[in-house]
C-alpha cells in the first residue's frame, strides 16, 4: 500500500520490496560469478538496509571512512573494509575499530605498511588500489614498480596482509548501453587479470555498479564491492545498468506553486534535498526525472523533469497539465547516493521510518 | 589561534571573527540604507550564529521552510518570514508555529489566503514575492491584475495583512564585478519602486547577497533579508561581492593521497561535504579553491583548485609542490549554503564547537 497523505516537507521513500530485489538479484549475480559480495554501504548509510544483505548470507560490508565503519561495527559487521586510501590521521579511529570487527584498507605506501605494523594491534589485510586511467585515486597501472614493492610488502609482525587489487573505474558511469559498458570495463577487467597472473593468491575486485549490474565478464573477479545496486537511480537507469522499474529510492516532494502559463512548477526540494547532481539528456540538464509509483510499475510523467535547482526550490518543466488537487511530485532523484546522503531517515511505501546514518 | 592538529575527517571551520564582521558590516548597511535588516538564516542554520545578530539588535529572522522557523522560534526568535510559497500542507507546521512567534509568509493566491484565515487563529504579515524574471518563484511581475487583487486582499477576519513586495533576483549571482551586479538589480528595483507607488503603505524587501553586498541603490529598500553574507564563499568572492579575507567558512579536508607526478592530490572531502556546487572560472569548473588561513589574512595557495569530486574524494590540481609533512589543506567552498547544509556542527579557528541545525 502506498501511503496518500499530504506530506509538509520533501520526504525521501524506500521502495522496501525494490529495494529487496535488488539485493537478491545482486547476490545471485556475484555466485554465478564466483565473486564474493562484500556490497558498498555508503549509499544507504543504514542498519536495517544492510540486515537484509545479512539475512541473505553477506558476511561483509564495504565502507567510505572510518566513522562509517564504526557504525556498521556497532551493528554487528565483523569484517570491514574501508574503500577509501588510508591516510594516517585515521589511524587512532583504526585502533577503536580493530577491537570490534576485523579490517580491510586501500593502502598507496610502504611506509604507511611500516606505521600501520607499529601502530595495529590485530592482523589486517589491505588492497592496492589500481588507477586504471580513470584518475581518481590509487596507483596508476603503470607504476608496477610500487605495486610490485606493496604486493611483495614482508610483514615484520605478520599483522599486515596483502589481500589483492581492487579498480573503480568511473569511467563506466559515462557509458550508454550494456555495450558499452562492456568496452567501457574490459581494460580495467585486463589490468587485474594481469596482476592476478603476477601475484596468482591475490583476489581482484571492482564495485562499479554498471558492470557489477550488467557486465557478462565477471566471472574472472574474486569479489564484488557495489553500492549504488541497492537503489539505482535515473542515472543509472539512463546508462543501462537497471531499468526504471529496478529504482527504489524516490523523493516525494510537494508542489510550492502550481503550474503557469511558462509550464513551470516549483517544488519544495532544492539542492539541499537532492544535490545538485545532475545528467544531460541528451543536451539540458534534469536534476531529477518525474515519475508516477504503484505498487506494481514505476512510470515517467510526460517528459516532465527537474530543470534547475536552487537551495530549496526546484524547477519542473513538463508538469503544466497537473491536476489542481495534485499536492506533491514524486522524483526519481539523478544520483541516489548523494541524495541518501541528505536526508536523516527514509520512509517506506508503507509508511514506516528506517533509520539511517546522519551526517557526521 | 588556529588550531593546528591533524584531523582524520573533513570538518568545517567557521572563523568567527570575520563572521561577526560581516554581521556587522550589514547591520551597518542596512541601517545606511534606511532598510530593516531581517536576515536569512538558512545559511548558518544556527541558534548560535543567530545570537550574533540578535546581540547587534537585530529582532527578526527569515527562514526557508516551517521546520527552520521552529528551530529559530525555540531559541526567542519572536518574528520570522518563512520565505519560501506558500503551500497548504505546511498549515499544521503554522498552527504550532503561530503560538510562539509572529509569523510572515509569502502568499500567490488569494484561495490561500481565505484558506489561511479559517486555519489560522492569530493574525499574520504576508509578502507577495514578485518574479522579476529570473524565473524561480513567485508571480510574474507582468502579472498586475493577480499582484492588484493579492494587495488588495480584503480580510474577513483582519487575520492577513498585506505587508509587502519582496523579489529575489538570482541573476546577480551570475554577475562579475560591481558594476554588472548593479546593472543586473536596477530592473527588480524599479519593478519593487513602481508597485511601492501604487501601494504606498507596502515595504518593499530583496534579499540577494550581492546587491545587499554592494549595490549603491538600497536607499529605496525598506527590508534586506541576505542570508550567504555571513559566510561569503568563493562564489561569492568571484561575482564582486566580497573580498576573499571577509570569507568566514572553509572546509579542512585531510590529505588522502598526496600529490603524485600527474599533479593530482586526492582529498578526503567529497560531493558528500561540498556539495556538488561548481563555478567555471574562466571555463574549467571549480569545485573548491584551496587556501592558506592565518588569524590575519587568507590567501589563495598556487593555481590550485578542486577540479573534480566524487561522493568522499576530491581532486586537486595544483598543488604539486606540496611539502610531504602536510596532512590536509583549507578549502574555501564555492557555495556556503550548500556547504554548511553537509554538516552538522562547525568548529571555530580556536577548536570551540559551534552547534547548528542537522537534516530535518
Amino acid at each position: 500500500m502506498i501511503q496518500d497523505l499530504s506530506i509538509d516537507r520533501p520526504i525521501l521513500f524506500l521502495d522496501e520490496h525494490r529495494c529487496k530485489r535488488n539485493i537478491e538479484t545482486m547476490i545471485r549475480r556475484a555466485n554465478s560469478a564466483g565473486a564474493e559480495l562484500r556490497p558498498h554501504m555508503k549509499t544507504h548509510q543504514s542498519i536495517t538496509v544492510a540486515r537484509w544483505f545479512r539475512e541473505r548470507g553477506v558476511q561483509a560490508a564495504t565502507v567510505s571512512s572510518a566513522s562509517m565503519a564504526h557504525y556498521f561495527a556497532k551493528d554487528g559487521w565483523k569484517d570491514i573494509t574501508i574503500a577509501f586510501p588510508y591516510y594516517r590521521a585515521m589511524t587512532e579511529s583504526l585502533k577503536h575499530l580493530e577491537d570490534v570487527c576485523k579490517i580491510r584498507l586501500f593502502i598507496n605506501s610502504v611506509d604507511d605498511l611500516d606505521y600501520l605494523e607499529k601502530k595495529l594491534i590485530h592482523p589486517f589485510r589491505f588492497y592496492i588500489e589500481i588507477d586504471p586511467g580513470y584518475g581518481r585515486s590509487g596507483i596508476s597501472y603503470k607504476n608496477r614498480s610500487l605495486i610490485n614493492r606493496l604486493a611483495r610488502y614482508k610483514s615484520s609482525s605478520g599483522q599486515a596482509l596483502f589481500h589483492g587489487f581492487y579498480i573503480h573505474e568511473g569511467r563506466t558511469y559515462q557509458a550508454r548501453g550494456v555495450n558499452e559498458i562492456e568496452k567501457r570495463i574490459t581494460p580495467a577487467l585486463s589490468i587485474l587479470k594481469n596482476l592476478k597472473s603476477d601475484f596468482p593468491d591475490s583476489v581482484i575486485s571492482i564495485g562499479d555498479t554498471p558492470s557489477c549490474s550488467v557486465s557478462k565478464q565477471l566471472g574472472v573477479l574474486d569479489e564484488m564491492t557495489p553500492g549504488n545496486f541497492v537503489f539505482y537511480d535515473y542515472m543509472q537507469y539512463q546508462i543501462g545498468s537497471c531499468s526504471l522499474d529496478d529504482v527504489a529510492l524516490f523523493a516525494k516532494l510537494p508542489i510550492a506553486q502550481a503550474s503557469n502559463s511558462a509550464d513551470r512548477t516549483i517544488l519544495n526540494g532544492g539542492a539541499a534535498h537532492l544535490s545538485k547532481e545532475y545528467i544531460r539528456k541528451p543536451d539540458i540538464p534534469t536534476y531529477g526525472r518525474i515519475v508516477r509509483i504503484s505498487a506494481d510499475r514505476i512510470e515517467t510523467v510526460g517528459n516532465a523533469h527537474i530543470r534547475s535547482l536552487s537551495q530549496e526550490h526546484a524547477i519542473v518543466e513538463g508538469l503544466n497539465n497537473l491536476p489542481n488537487a495534485e499536492t506533491h511530485v514524486w522524483v526519481c532523484p539523478i544520483h541516489s547516493c548523494l541524495t541518501a546522503n541528505l536526508f536523516s531517515e527514509y520512509k517506506t511505501l508503507s509508511g514506516e521510518t528506517i533509520n539511517k546514518r546522519t551526517l557526521s
